[in-house]
């Protein structure tokens, strides 16, 4: 959250988070009601399609944007102050995008790119190297790909999916992409949790999927360079955003609530909830958790976009410590976004609790994204960091 | 939650601890849906009230079964672990039970705690006396009640209420008892915070309603009695204990998914995620929460128990110690549960925020329900007690 | 903490408890100076000797008072909120006699009790079973002891040591007592911590020191009875104890100097600090962190003394619990005693921080005492128990 | 603490980080025993002035080193690795230069800022805005002063002294600078502070000395400036890097220990400390303390370095905002070096309290230090800002 989060935007209207603060606006209208429906949001994806978003990653030389990582990534926190599931499918999008471009090909980064800007394509998720119940056989055209998925965030209504898939006969994980509505490929809206309820990230079924070697961006038992491993940070920060997102939108929403809704304490002594020292005082340390969370989130990101443009130059050192920076972030976001969204109703009061408001919508979507991977994980990886320089090793979560 | 908590009972059949753990374990299994899908809970507080533990604080003077204190604290938080809305229902009727005893003349006692043996009847709430909008105006035969009351918990389905009204004449509030289904009273279910739904906590609506002077429980203009004044510290023990239960409840899932649902984390070289010494050291913390806010809360309940029985003869001094005693456990029941509530999920992850758990309801319970009145008040109320002995004020709250 | 402690006290002039306030008066008026130059007490424990005190824990049988084991740590806790360093001496003088019941044969109880009662000894620790440096190798009246020990609190000026010693024979340790000033024996006064200064913990070294068989109370090879394992866990609650007792000590310093010595903040709008809602709200929470481990402290003090009186009859199951209580009230007063230690100064301010004052000595000899085992080890202990009911494994830690 | 902290640093000879870096080195050596000892460190102080650090902050055309405030800040905080004592005296020294060049005149910059070149000088603070017992009476060469100033850091042995005095005429502040040595100036050597012991912060007596009109840098009855109280700014992100500093410090001690002197503990399963997950779970939550606190102090310091060279044609606003920047920077810094230097000992273990390692002087250093204004405060003011957008009203401290 930067200072500026508490002062009028000074955006334009060609302005990437300029759009985005208008998307957010349309999406906060009806973010309560869908958190409590659930399901698929069809209409509000197309939204974002029409929003032009969706090539915003994408480098002007295959017709996008060419945004940097920090734009992304601010893209993604205005959207998830509103609507941290939407937020969340569009930040996937943008990951698998960022996927091409650190495994694929020149010539598939050049196919898919293009196409995505042409068509205005929406990617999803189906890449979930610790779920190995996919797998994929050697087929004369590549791969042929049967099981299961889970975990696929954006799916439903996604145009194509990044996948992995578990080959036996090399005891590693090829990565590949497919179109959503391809035969064999059934995509399950059975996603239940009780957060995050519109990022459409249920199971894919795969039955007899072909896969060829065209749409393979990493074969199987192909060591993942320092530059593919990149992928893994791009997703990380992504969390970190959504967190920190979700955190500024209960902080703002405590914020405006004390100002318009809630009543002093009878035995405060003072005319306005606002002007209570206890209160200014746990405010005071909410804002003590968002600040140094926003803070080393922006720095990762201008980190991440250094190395990501380094391409295939990018060594293994410099993978590690942007790992760390990245790490930093995240958990102050995870602890950001849960104390915040936990705490703001010892300042708000018992009327804030009503379904109207939906106020605990927040402390849902950060507590199920939240555990994506453990943070106790991310901590003990910085304390190894610290005492001895130990990088985190690369991992699909580090 | 006493080291038994992990034990098996050794209760027995007639006892009320027994009764309770049957009744809970009935509830438990619909709670998760009932949560889910709200309203009132009309089949489930018949079970309670074939249960027989509606008379468990009534004298036996009186018919009832005369238990003690901190055995309908027990019960509370026995029930509270398996549903806590119901719990807060039941708990709720006998503070109700308590006021008569508390504020009633011998006769009232007599008549309305008898008639409850008899009829096994159920109360409700609608004392709420930072709600000045039913007012009582001067009649022959008493007071004549018009206008609202808000968060009347258990309102719905009650056969009578607690009420107290606003005397515009005394500047001061009147307290007294009257049918549910008095022409005039409109109970409205209309409660939609999102958590404890089934509380049945809407508003009370009062249409010149006649409060004959034999229903006034306490007269406008009358001082409280230090006795009389307890009635809050019953209150605030019901919270701290369905704090309690709520937080044991957490704890309890958490424990049983740890040990048949939980996977290792790939990073954590162990075989099962209950040896994961980051687990461990986690949960241990979690103990550290509960354990010491249990400990209090049945210290506490011990000593109400014995001013309680002073009756008239309780001072100012041992009301203002009680009142220490109980905001200690409220405050440390508090934390407990909301910190349980909202980290169990560290320790068991994605997989386990979904629907079919339900396991967000501990904290969207707690969290409702812990806002009754602001912990740092609290908090405030004990520091300066520690720095000169100043004994909390006698409130509604404190 | 009882909340007695904010009042005078109601003891007798024969009541241990009134016998140690005296004596904490007396030592409370040279304790700071005394920390600051360190060294030895020779005065201070002689008023300890001629307190009487020193024949607390001994049955009445061989001519002690026979108080039971919450007076004992009462005791203790009294001492040490002025003198945290004799009150570990004190402490630990009736560990070694805990020790003797515990591990000594009948015959051996009555000769050192009896002998400790009638020639008023002082005991000292040389039992340190993690430093193995100290040998016992065979000899024909016994053993020989040669080597090292750290670690020996109260070692100095004691009239006789209990010992631990390594045989290598049979790979395990011998446990024994002997005269402090026996040929071969050299307490050194090399104990140099920040804190704890007075406590005579360093090294003492035995040169062919001689243990007759009749001074052996456990021999080597013979593995440890249940009621035998009881002594750590009298040792760790003397532990708890002097932590509280420190937090005690530094909790009433600051509640002294908010009254006398401290201004109102300019900002704070308030005409004394005591009044300061901030102050208040702080304090509070200090209140919070002392009053819980109090609490569980005194339940374990009962429960540890009802498992002592059972004997040999003790049970692995009873004394496995036992840890546990023990392990909840010792990290609760670790915590208590650190961090109240640590954050009264945001109470008092810059001004209390004249050496004048001597305040830092609370939180150097907590900071310096809790690190006798690792609290996350004890954490860890409590999550597992807490888990699947694992009772901590008996060592001389847990 | 940057990444870089952990690793070798690539400054060169001239670079004044190079030239801290082996002041700090040199103060290392002694910081311990001077820590023990106390009193003034002219030996040291010397070394400072003899390293040319003392002409840092002086802009160019006066003939200084014109290093930007995130130089200054940097070489504050790794002197106060090794010694933030010393630290503190040089930082203090700056912050009287920071103050001439935003009150004073441009003559009288010229003359005390090229003076304090050429002569090398050394200033001191007897600026304590708070305490009001030394008064200006008009004099017709200026004024006369008289009084006393408590908390005059630097004062020993300096060659000037920027001075506060309260004017009873008009009912407010002066500031003026007089030579440490002239007459009626006495500098006492008085400061007896458990922690930051040679920082020479004692008292300063006034009888009847000459305060010459050309010294006074603000007249009394003067409104200051927004420019004039930036210098609060200077101060306040002083104290946030000494804090920062001392946490460095203490964390560094503690990664040293570990990995050369610390043993595993005997139920860890390990055969490293280093290896212990628990210890490194809990490293890392230290590193997530410094880590923050120094990004944003790093920022706080560009934004104070923009701001300060703006010189009159800053705004309120932009002090504001200046200032919230600084709070954060400070409060996190305050709780990452009180919380550090407290915890380490969690896994350094027991013998690392040997007084030959020193390790409690960065908590007593820090605890001390911290006291200057009340943390509550800064965090209130913080809650204030993010509740409404309140800036925070300029003071001595904010």
């Amino acid at each position: 959250m930067s200072h500026a989060l508490l002062k009028a935007s000074h955006t334009h209207a060609d302005d990437p988070l300029q759009v985005a603060a208008e998307l957010a606006q349309r999406l906060a209208a009806t973010a309560n009601a869908r958190d409590q429906a659930g399901g698929h949001a069809a209409q509000e994806r197309e939204w974002i399609r029409e929003s032009g978003l969706l090539t915003l990653s994408i480098p002007t030389a295959y017709g996008g944007q060419g945004a940097d990582w920090p734009t992304v990534y601010q893209v993604i926190r205005i959207l998830a102050r509103a609507d941290s599931a939407l937020a969340h499918v569009f930040g996937f999008h943008h990951l698998q995008l960022a996927g091409i471009q650190l495994y694929g090909s020149a010539q598939q980064q050049r196919r898919f790119l293009t196409q995505t800007v042409e068509q205005n394509l929406f990617w999803g998720n189906a890449l979930n190297p610790l779920d190995k119940r996919t797998v994929a056989t050697d087929a004369d055209y590549g791969f042929q790909l049967d099981g299961i998925k889970s975990f696929s965030s954006g799916s439903v209504g996604s145009d194509w999916l990044t996948i992995s898939a578990w080959h036996e006969a090399s005891q590693s994980a090829l990565i590949g992409v497919v179109p959503s509505r391809q035969h064999g490929v059934a995509v399950q809206a059975d996603w239940d949790a009780f957060g995050q309820k519109q990022t459409d990230s249920g199971n894919v079924h795969f039955n007899q999927v072909s896969l060829p070697s065209t749409q393979v961006l990493q074969a199987p038992g192909v060591k993942a360079t320092a530059q593919a491993t990149l992928r893994s940070q791009v997703a990380q920060l992504i969390m970190a955003n959504l967190y920190l997102g979700i955190g500024e939108g209960a902080f703002q929403a405590a914020r405006e609530y004390i100002a318009k809704e809630a009543r002093p304490w009878f035995a405060s002594g003072v005319d306005k909830a606002g002007a209570d020292p206890l209160i200014q005082h746990r405010f005071g340390q909410l804002w003590l958790k968002l600040r140094p969370a926003s803070v080393l989130a922006d720095h990762a990101a201008q980190e991440l976009d250094r190395l990501f443009r380094l391409g295939a130059a990018v060594t293994a050192q410099q993978r590690g410590e942007l790992a760390v920076s990245v790490a930093e972030a995240k958990v102050l976001a995870h602890q950001a976004g849960v104390d915040v969204s936990n705490d703001i109703f010892e300042l708000t009061g018992a009327r804030s609790t009503s379904a109207k408001f939906g106020y605990d919508r927040f402390w849902r979507n950060v507590r199920v994204h939240t555990l994506h991977d453990p943070v106790d994980y991310k901590i003990r990886d910085l304390g190894r960091y610290a005492l001895d320089g130990t990088l985190p090793e690369p991992t699909a979560y580090s």
